[in-house]
């Protein structure tokens, strides 16, 4: 990406291992997340660009000496973030928090909108999918590099344990598999916030029970009243825009929890008495690290328990790359595969 | 209270059943709170006046008619809010957001620092004592109307469940009992930060392992290398001012709690990447329903295992409440017991 609208697919030199900890994947398939038009949207013109894609699924082409858990021809999922699966924040399952870790597109480190990348610290990084892998299911095994994960994650923070009416704030990829996350988790009732009816559609197939399309006052109201006046027990918030917050904060029942995996795109925000404080609302959420739950998530993906895949629906080669991020911009496309 | 600093000790009529499920309780202990200090710092004159105090034990006086459970002669501990004991909120254990329940010292309900008060929905709210108190106990049993019950909710609501590190900001009464929570609940370290020698001494009473005096950016970087680096699982926050909320964020580990019971002064406070979301802080707390508490708090009280009664160092008679108000706020008294 060179600015804002401006992405372009060149040549560039096959990655190499640079560290014996390291391995070359060549990608299967890669993927445009809703995170990657924040850039598309805002970015300032620079002549070197950066590389794009933080979710792939691939097969091992080279390693290097000291990896020791993977082969080459390994067919491997990629989490949105690398990490050496041995610290402290690793071994506790906050491998976004990792010490050596890091993000793709950063310190020297290439992204999944590519033919080829390399992985730094892949034994931690990467979780080999056993058996054969059909084509059929890239797509599945696609959301475990980042947005079922994240789905997932806002759903496990938020301490669902069965029963509760949850309410989700976003018909994106992550939104719809939170839905499908809560549902997972024993979810009685399942409020889905969005007004893109083939997504919310998509959201009721994940097991969304009711649909509000209102946004702002309207669309509290709205969740108050199906809740009988109360509130929702669970808010998993996957815009990470101010209005999003307000909405959360909205709807959240008394003693309710708040999950955010939207990036914020703020910075402050009404946490006081008037919002938070005197309802006992708890706030949690963050960045998913996504690489502990890719073995718990797996089975039900190989098996067909479930189809988080359902997101992609466009799927355009490596060199009309520019074209999936204009398709989600406008959203016309839900999230787009890439395939090298 | 008529205004800013301005406490005076009135004759008014004594209170009287108004509904079937009210009880007249006798005082026998009210104490002065550290958030009284909020209006006395900055109450605007006000020539009716208002009452003043939440926090009591006493002995039942009169009882409703539908009153079923108390009966005069009783002793009975108050929580800092009433509550009915039986809708859907106070059945979940969260009190203070009881639907018919409310606040003392307001829509006609008067307040603790009095010689008697009329305690509405009696039943859901007054907690009876066993047996024989013994005036020693006085101020043990006092604090489980607000300060124990607030230390505690802090400590519960953060999720302590035994071997974390727990960082104490702040050292008044609900600090220290947040100290004793937290040690009763498991922590296996407790920093306490606080720079009032006494009350950090007492702090290491009920079990702080390690004395933080510095503030702002020294405390954190204090903390920080007391943790090796990584900061603190938990952090509770017993003050409410920005500053402390800072602090909070500034030391706590990633994945980690800040549990709030300081009652903000703030609305707005930073959430966002840079604060909570990166390092997936979890943000919880507010008003503690301590009438939740007081059953499971009471025993250890009762038989001396625990003694939060220490944080009273003060004790005035009724006529003297004026002064209890200016020793707290010269900070000469940690907490103030009043004598009718």
């Amino acid at each position: 990406m060179y600015g804002a609208g401006d992405v372009r697919v060149i040549t560039v030199p096959d990655p190499q291992l640079l560290d014996t900890t390291d391995a070359i994947v060549r990608i299967t398939r890669g993927c445009v997340c809703g995170s990657d038009l924040h850039p598309y949207h805002s970015m300032h013109n620079d002549e070197n660009g950066v590389s794009m894609g933080h979710e792939f699924i691939g097969v091992i082409e080279q390693v290097g000496s000291t990896v020791a858990t993977l082969a080459v021809g390994d067919f491997v999922i990629a989490p949105f973030a690398w990490s050496d699966g041995t610290c402290e924040f690793c071994r506790e399952g906050l491998q976004t928090s990792c010490v050596h870790g890091g993000f793709w597109n950063a310190a020297g480190v290439g992204g999944g909108q590519a033919e080829a990348v390399r992985v730094p610290l892949a034994d931690g990084t990467l979780v080999k999918v056993p058996g054969t892998v059909d084509e059929s299911q890239y797509a599945s095994l696609l959301t475990l590099s980042d947005v079922y994960g994240t789905g997932w994650h806002a759903a496990h923070r938020a301490g669902i344990t069965g029963g509760e009416t949850v309410t989700v704030i976003g018909d994106g990829a992550v939104g719809l598999l939170a839905v499908l996350s809560a549902k997972q988790l024993g979810a009685e009732r399942i409020i889905l916030m969005g007004r893109h009816e083939a997504r919310t559609n998509l959201g009721i197939t994940f097991g969304a029970t009711d649909i509000v399309a209102e946004r702002g006052d309207e669309g509290i109201q709205k969740v108050i009243d199906l809740t009988g006046g109360s509130g929702s027990h669970v808010v998993l918030e996957a815009v990470g825009h101010m209005p999003a917050y307000e909405q959360a904060v909205g709807i959240v029942r008394p003693g309710g929890v708040i999950s955010r995996v939207g990036v914020p795109q703020y910075e402050s925000a009404p946490v006081g008495f008037g919002s938070l404080f005197g309802k006992n609302v708890t706030l949690t959420g963050g960045p998913a690290p996504v690489r502990a739950y890719i073995e718990q998530l797996l089975p039900a993906v190989l098996d067909g328990t479930v189809n988080p895949g359902l997101v992609f629906d466009q799927t355009v080669d490596l060199e009309d790359t520019a074209r999936g991020y204009a398709e989600m911009d406008a959203r016309t496309a839900l999230k787009v595969m890439v395939k090298p």
